[in-house]
């Protein structure tokens, strides 16, 4: 078992990375004190696969336990669906002491965390994220989220798990187009922090077969990056926002064409390109990097160029009503160096024009 | 103006006691940083009489302002009303550096906190309590909340406000009942903490009839007792419940009267004549003291009998279905002498009954 700890002024927690680490919930909520009831939240498709196990772990460990099901999709990621939460709380009677274990993808993860922040001021909430990309990103850092009709995540809290429980072992039920979506994610923290890691999986001969162990050493590192930015900006007053990158272009691109044709992941790789391009263009990054991140990006199956339907109008329209642009002008994540980003980099929209019709098919 | 800091681990800010404040609302929100909208969360009396002043002072601090007009009582202190303040929120475009001020009484004190800790993770809220009961002790400390269907304050977060506002004018207008119910909390805090405050509460002639120097002091130290309190545990994980002290039983007596014959003030009154009474016959507290404070309490004109239909077996078993309550035990804040209390005192049932049946006229 590795164990990252993230320690935060505020609380300190670990991250558990533990192959079959499912049959260990039971034990490792021993360790986080005095507690008597779990609820656990996740969905139908989940709880067929895993619910028994994790039943069985926590029962055997003496805690009184319910689980709850939830719809599964974006969709459902609603105060409405909240609510049913706070239900399943009442219902099993969950005291300031109980723990809430998101069991789940970042939906859940997202839901079950806000539900836990704001069930009597507060109960615990234990991480135990079901897939690659809720691992190396989502179940990290302690944002939580609830759709609004009019906007995504726009209500929510930040509220840390008191344990991250990562089980390798439950991605061989992943769809391959879903690791391979979350590995964008990977490679964006090569990018912007870990060039040691960026170099690694560029040695990599196919990362959609990788042996545990690689797989391990890329949910280590991934993590690491994660704890070590949420750590110094717990609550994105600057340097979180690295976390970002690529995410300007991806979201605008998930935006117009309805989330529908690409998976975040998709669009973070997109994104990715696209920043690389406009960092190469003003001389902030070397052209030759910006060709490894490309080729990396490639290698790993994911879109680098996007259909020639896809507006460059529409895409610009789309950054600038970005919940995070503050007075209308949309900045940038932009990388300097393999491992190292700067924040905020406005760009001129004739370079941003220009690089967007490049990547349109 | 007088300034009492409140300086928790986590953020610091001021409780500033200004009569008149109302207009220096403007310029008090200029000191906490950068803001340009801010949205102003009240109802429709506390607007038709204030609302204006508090505009004209925003506007003229350079803010761009709106106000939200939410329908008056504890009925409406529901998640979907905190849907209107998210809408409202949306529609007037409040970004991170926003700030939400709540203007009104406890139920607006703990809505608005609730959806400013909640709204795109949090944006700043500022309490301006128009009600002596939230100046004393809602509108200070951080709990936010909002009632589910099977009980009150369910709902809710830990956000501390980034200032509060009390200005002592405002209480003009304030129904009679009202100020005398918010006096049984100040009279906690000199029974809990304030010896001082107790003498001198003993010395006042008529508490209908406040100098407005006297009144300032009330706020002052009623002000200084919950921020000390609060300073020393944010999340009531032990000295906090202190301030519970008279609740356990005024909150039963709130319950099976179903909230419409007494106010909160009126029951915490009766709940601390009961825990005195508690704490001598258990040897705790002297008999003469708990005579003290019983003749104080009726000299606020608050009740210090109830009815007797209310059943001494009906009061007992609300009191175990207390939220508060962890494995069935009832706990209790005794006095040990006045200005110091014991938290987590357990009491023999039949000591209990006898001093409820005492009660009962």
């Amino acid at each position: 078992m590795i164990r990252i700890p993230v320690a935060l002024p505020s609380s300190h927690y670990d991250i558990r990375i533990e192959p079959g680490g499912l049959d260990q919930l039971g034990a490792a909520l021993l360790d986080l004190g005095k507690a008597d009831r779990v609820l656990v939240v996740s969905n139908p498709t989940i709880l067929k696969h895993y619910g028994a196990r994790v039943q069985r772990s926590l029962l055997q460990a003496g805690f009184e336990s319910a689980s709850l099901a939830l719809p599964a999709g974006e969709r459902y990621k609603t105060l409405r669906t909240v609510e049913r939460i706070y239900q399943a709380a009442l219902d099993c009677r969950l005291e300031r002491s109980s723990i809430i274990v998101a069991l789940g993808g970042g939906v859940i993860g997202d839901m079950t965390g806000f539900a836990a922040s704001t069930w009597l001021r507060g109960v615990r909430v234990v991480q135990v994220p079901t897939t690659l990309l809720a691992m190396v990103d989502a179940a990290i850092g302690g944002k939580t989220g609830v759709n609004h009709p009019q906007g995504k995540n726009l209500i929510g809290t930040f509220y840390q798990p008191s344990l991250v429980l990562v089980d390798p072992d439950v991605l061989a039920t992943l769809p391959r187009r879903e690791r391979r979506s979350a590995m964008a994610e990977v490679i964006k923290y090569g990018v912007i922090w870990d060039a040691e890691l960026f170099r690694w999986l560029e040695t990599l001969s196919d990362l959609d077969r990788l042996e545990p162990a690689q797989l391990t050493r890329i949910l280590v590192r991934s993590c690491q990056t994660k704890a070590e930015v949420v750590v110094r900006d717990e609550r994105e007053g600057g340097l979180r926002a690295i976390l970002n990158y690529g995410h300007t272009v991806g979201h605008a691109i998930e935006s117009v064409t309805n989330y529908r044709r690409y998976l975040h992941g998709e669009g973070v790789a997109l994104g990715m390109v696209a920043a690389g391009r406009l960092a190469a263009n003003l001389g902030l990054w070397s052209a030759s990097e910006a060709a490894r991140q490309e080729a990396l990006i490639a290698g790993a199956h994911l879109p680098v160029r996007w259909a020639g339907d896809i507006a460059t109008d529409a895409l610009i329209e789309r950054m600038q009503t970005d919940k995070k642009v503050v007075t209308g002008r949309v900045r940038f994540v932009l990388p300097e160096a393999i491992g190292r980003a700067s924040i905020g980099v406005e760009v001129p929209e004739a370079v941003l024009r220009s690089v967007l019709d490049s990547l349109a098919d």
